[in-house]
């Protein structure tokens, strides 16, 4: 069994002497994932778009009631995990801490922050991907919408759906699939199971809303600011199937890849297009 | 700080040097919540429906795609941790294991096992207790509708919304309330947080079907079964918050404390009704 590579880990500001054994057993990250995640492309020791990643992990924080630690002091060690390598993933996990009644939180609970850095995937981000529907749904909840939580089996069972035919994720070999778009259990298109997804119709770039449920990615955030920059008409609004099926254009995006062209989806098949074209030569710099 | 008291703890059958640093950062239990758990009432070593509680976690492993561990080496931990104390809370965990590709699990991977007993709450089964509406609601998702898995952000939640008056979570004194009822995303009645439902009305036992969320509870089973047994006429379906309003009798039950009469919620009274009063005589032995 292989266990995800970890270039440089601190939990609690601590480096782990064996990191198979670092974690209380009490921690509500574990017993019930009553905690927030963010992933971030990290180069250089910069993490690409940090204050952006640091407010979603704040605002998420508030929603939940979990106590933001001091940003300095993650920041600190954030840099210090992140100065290991040229190119990562960085990961930041924080939970509402150890025990409680039950579910019940306790007052005055100290968070659990975890700092990782992780190897950078090595992904052909220029050639356009083939993208799968997924069975699974997601449930809706307006209460963690947009929220990037740590409640993730509906992510992972949707991943179960199919295997990616070579063993390197999202490579462009011939009839691999990058990544499987989601619907909520109305049919309404939300996301892919790790990205965001945008479709140009009719001169506009739209994607989907995410009232119901969803992660509101950093790097969804940031084209819609670049587009709109670029003087692209946008919108947030309700999405279905069928929006897909007759797009000119469709991307994905996440924080560790940027934007990335759709080319394929069951039996349909776009080309590189304009607007795909022009946002990812600012974005994916 | 209190951390939640752990009298006897074995993880992947071994009792840690520190419970806390005893797991893996990379546990997907931590990173996603993959995984499932069990809560059950522990007296003299003996586990009060255990075959049940391992009939379900065996189940809810083969819809995620977890590997059940070897049954007798599973027993064979629950009975050297259940035998630290005359009376306890057992609660397992298992997860789907370590590492992976982000959301997607790898082959072969071994699951975490994690069996702790806790100190069992003491709490007066015999008096009725007071519930009240949570606003927080439960989303709808068949595919993970019925399996006590770890993701619980929702119930966390609903249990932020009130204090308990009393620290003794569960007392019975005057204004306490010991459990909130949740409804899901389109209104349905479908448990508390941390229990079934039952209600009595026209001399039927029913409790919410749970077709599209809530936990399938172990005791919720076995209050059906008697039911069936003492010649009580039970259903399962749909019920709705005024279902609940015009009932005659209402009751919770979970695997720890069994049949709890419901006295209040909100501005309605009810006494110890017969159906409630006969089935706990049985139950709560």
């Amino acid at each position: 069994m292989t266990h995800a590579p970890v270039i440089s880990l601190l939990i609690d500001g601590r480096s782990p002497a064996d990191p198979a054994q670092a974690l209380a057993s009490d921690d509500r990250g574990f017993q019930y994932g009553d905690g927030l995640f963010e992933t971030a492309r990290c180069r250089n020791g910069n993490v690409r778009l940090l204050d952006a990643h640091l407010q979603r992990l704040r605002a998420g924080c508030e929603r939940l009631g979990i106590a933001f630690p001091d940003e300095l002091r993650l920041r600190t060690e954030i840099a210090a995990v992140c100065g290991q390598a040229e190119e990562g993933v960085l990961k930041i996990i924080l939970t509402r801490g150890r025990g409680g009644r039950g579910y019940r939180p306790m007052p005055g609970m100290t968070t659990t922050r975890i700092v990782a850095l992780h190897p950078l995937p090595s992904i052909d981000t220029s050639t356009p991907i083939t993208l799968r529907w997924c069975d699974m749904r997601l449930g809706r909840n307006p209460s963690l919408a947009g929220m990037k939580h740590l409640n993730r089996l509906e992510q992972v069972l949707a991943q179960r759906e199919w295997n990616p035919s070579s063993i390197e994720e999202g490579s462009i070999e011939e009839g691999s699939i990058a990544e499987g778009l989601m619907l909520d259990t109305e049919g309404e298109l939300v996301s892919g199971t790790m990205s965001n997804v945008f479709i140009v119709s009719d001169g506009l770039l739209i994607t989907p809303d995410l009232r119901y449920c969803g992660v509101r990615g950093v790097m969804r955030d940031e084209v819609l600011r670049v587009a709109a920059e670029q003087g692209i008409a946008v919108s947030e609004e309700p999405l279905w199937p069928h929006d897909v099926d007759h797009a000119k254009e469709v991307f994905i995006t996440n924080a560790v890849h940027g934007i990335r062209a759709v080319g394929a989806l069951e039996t349909i098949r776009w080309g590189m297009g304009p607007v795909t074209q022009r946002l990812s030569a600012i974005v994916n710099c």
